[in-house]
């Protein structure tokens, strides 16, 4: 009997784990390789950042996910390079061979040659960025709380966002929430609702990959929310103590204990490593530019799906990193890996299927659009909760986010503020 | 009009949080000082522990509990000392002063003056405690399935738990459902239900509070959930590698990666502080001895609560650290503070109520003694699920719990096993 083609995946992300899951019945032996013991459902992390949720509500063990899937193993474990001659993928500690490859890791914060940035302005990542952050936002409302200094309260009551995606927003607006209405009978020395919270955007409007009526809808709702937005505003040096900008008024420095990055991602450093041992181009951003059938053009065994593919077959743009398109090219591998098992060509190319993209601002306020359908306020709000709530892993989970959002929809508390972490014994 | 007298709590646990709620309409200015800013509900930290609760689920931010409390202030700060001359809390960054003190700091994991141990034995005191646990445990099995060495395989799949009180009683009963029902699906080169789970105790029955009936109850619970208890047996060292024992049989070295301190507790650090600055008696553990009312007899304005208070009037032992106790204390607080402002003795000494007390072993199998009444099986199971959420904080909290206890225990999945925390970047 022939052996059973050995697919590896690495990344058990959005585009990963759809690919395994659609994999469940084919006749593979299929690995699925994440340093993390999790699949993360990162749309709703600013949610953990900010005290609405658990992580557990939003991160699935992978190996609970498909321990039903004979077919499947799962191995935890970093890989840190790939050997396409001897088709190995390289782990930290070990090698795992495979007939077709399929890598899936995403992206990472750019800081554009600035890391020395990333310490005192974390982007939202991870869990551990997502507690990291809730334990500073917290932190700064505890030390302003003790502080005599003026000027050090203000410093940290002041909040600034790097960056006006959906993630950015969707921060600046929770923390507008916990400073306006969580916190707001806590304290007894601060006011919390004199808080700044500031939004600063490179582009001239937020939301850029919305259409300029949304951007301007979803400046209005922040201005409700008492953000302050900064567009055609660019940063130039970041430090525990503030912020430097450079904006259309001239230089300024915004003194400021918490900042956040939310402005820009790159490529996940095993693009690179791939981009090495196959000698596949890379675009400017370090993503893999991919096939129409989603392999590398060089080696149709490699596919490369998600926020690290660049895409651009019959496109203006190349797609972005959506949640909805990584699972979509991971559902399509299971027709294509099929066909090249058995030696054939792509019968059809990867066509990603819009269904639209949202981003929540604040209580009642998000922006939707949905081919050209735009939606603002309370009806693109309740499609923003609806969607989020159907796409959540676990029925559990489901469950859970339910309780907690109507919770914190009614009484404005947000019990998950936790600061843990600390390096207290 | 007279200054209102300053009440400074120090602690927010189970004692303190009762004497801040029950002098919520004294007239008083009460300030809570905690180093967390949030308060635990200990008994269940074993199941974040072990993947059933998230963190947010056991602990309520202090802030929000006391938020309606117009006389209370809550500062997050780290008390080092106290100074009794000039009647001031002395903080890592600042001094507050106080009329009347309440102590309530609690204890430490105690290593017998082996405290080199502590890494390779963690205890379960914090939040922080409990997730690094999960992750021991959980990884443990994450590297038995990458491993090819069955000397290696054994050592990971065997966990050591150290003392046999509650703690570690029901540590071992949840390690054996992760292995034997949880993740029984999960791995595809080992069985995790072949893992080991012992207890190590010193003396010569577990659950030594209870009575020795109980202890038997408690013995063939914990054989039936392939639970191995080695009783008189004394742990003489602690490695990365393993624990080395002495029991009847002699000595031996049992090899594990995962080993669990719930063997012993000592006062907090500040108990030392306290008496140095009092000349206050501690007995052998720590704790600071104190008068039918519970103040330092020589300090009639300040007072020691909750396990870090040794209170022996009218009994042959003094009382158990146990929470009931502590908030009855914090509680018996209120009448004597308020005698107390008005200069007057004690009208009555604290007496302790005693409801009961109760341990789960696993899936319907809990002890407990309430009074002249032993129970075990599963009505006292039942009886120990109802109390526990009744006492949990908030209602969100109770309403969460139960969910998830639900799930847990018609699934025989538990969602929250996250390895976080990690050293990656």
């Amino acid at each position: 009997m022939e052996r059973k083609k050995r697919i590896v995946i690495v990344g058990a992300g959005f585009g990963g784990l759809a690919a395994a899951k659609a994999l469940r019945r084919s006749p593979f032996d299929i690995t699925v390789i994440d340093r993390r013991n999790y699949h993360l459902f990162q749309p709703l992390l600013y949610q953990v950042a900010t005290g609405v949720l658990s992580p557990a509500n939003i991160a699935s063990p992978i190996r609970g996910i498909l321990s039903r899937q004979k077919n499947t193993r799962v191995l935890l474990g970093e890989v840190i390079d790939f050997d396409c001659k001897n088709q190995e993928v390289i782990l930290a500690d070990g090698k795992v061979p495979y007939d077709a490859l399929v890598v899936a890791t995403g992206v990472v914060n750019n800081y554009f040659g600035n890391d020395h940035w990333r310490e005192h302005a974390p982007g939202l990542k991870s869990i551990d960025d997502a507690t990291e952050i809730r334990k500073r936002i917290l932190s700064a409302f505890e030390k302003a709380e003790r502080t005599n200094n003026d000027v050090d309260r203000k410093r940290l009551l002041t909040f600034v966002i790097i960056g006006s995606g959906p993630t950015g927003v969707e921060l600046a607006g929770a923390i507008s929430d916990i400073a306006h209405n969580t916190l707001r009978r806590d304290f007894r020395s601060i006011n919390p609702s004199t808080a700044r919270i500031l939004i600063v955007e490179m582009a001239d409007r937020p939301l850029t990959a919305y259409a300029p009526e949304l951007s301007q809808k979803g400046l209005q709702a922040l201005h409700r929310l008492h953000v302050e937005v900064k567009v055609s505003t660019k940063v130039v040096d970041i430090s525990a103590d503030g912020i430097r900008l450079v904006g259309p008024q001239g230089e300024e420095f915004v003194p400021s204990a918490t900042k956040i990055w939310a402005a820009g991602v790159s490529a996940s450093a095993l693009g690179q490593k791939l981009a090495n041992a196959t000698g596949a181009p890379l675009d400017q951003r370090g993503r893999a530019i991919v096939a129409p059938d989603l392999s590398l053009p060089s080696h149709p065994n490699i596919f490369v799906i998600g926020d690290l593919a660049n895409f651009s077959h019959g496109r203006q743009q190349p797609l972005p990193g959506l949640a909805p398109i990584a699972m979509q090219q991971g559902r399509y591998l299971k027709r294509r890996l099929e066909e090249w098992a058995r030696g054939e060509k792509a019968s059809k190319p990867f066509r990603y299927f819009d269904k639209g993209s949202m981003a929540v601002i604040g209580r009642y306020a998000a922006v939707a659009e949905v081919g050209k359908l735009k939606m603002s306020g309370i009806l693109a709000w309740l499609g923003w909760l609806f969607i989020h709530l159907i796409y959540i892993t676990q029925f559990r989970n489901r469950l859970l986010v339910l309780v907690q959002w109507g919770w914190t929809f009614f009484t404005l508390d947000r019990s998950a503020r936790l600061i843990t972490n600390d390096d207290q014994t």
